[in-house]
């Protein structure tokens, strides 16, 4: 059975270096740093992504940002890169066994 | 006569001060920026970006980092922001008279 995924790049600006540092461990669980403050991430469904909002806003200051950038198969297929990495080229889904 | 516009999230992991400035002023002839390194641009033709990208990649270094996220009205409306700002709510197309 497939499970579709939902790939988002999510983007942030946060001024104090421990919680742009937590912010990160916590993208890691969901997928890949491609520059600095960006990230390749996807989840089952909308309600992960939900929960994983949840969990970040607490961790945040006021003044910090973050975008969640949600990239359908078309939207990443017309995305370019200059230099290092490709867009996530995962598959549309994941198989679960 | 209404023309497409097409929408793309820039992000981008440049070291040098001097270029990274000379990219904002770049991009900001085609959008908006919202966040620290990233902007959110409309070109009228697949073409127009291609212009851009021939227009950044002489002005940077081998390890300057860019990413052009394309961004369909679908995935915009599915996109999220924590913070300041909303995803660009341009219009699909803008009106040419």
């Amino acid at each position: 059975m497939a499970q579709p995924i939902i790939i988002y790049a999510v983007c942030f600006d946060i001024s104090d270096d421990r919680i742009r540092r937590n912010v990160g461990k916590i993208l890691l669980g969901y997928g890949d740093r491609v520059q600095e403050s960006v990230f390749e991430i996807a989840v089952k469904t909308p309600y992960q992504l939900h929960q994983l909002i949840g969990q970040l806003r607490p961790l945040l200051e006021e003044s910090d940002k973050l975008r969640f950038y949600r990239l359908c198969a078309n939207c990443r297929e017309q995305s370019h890169v200059i230099g290092e990495g490709r867009i996530a080229d995962w598959p549309n889904a994941i198989i679960i066994c």
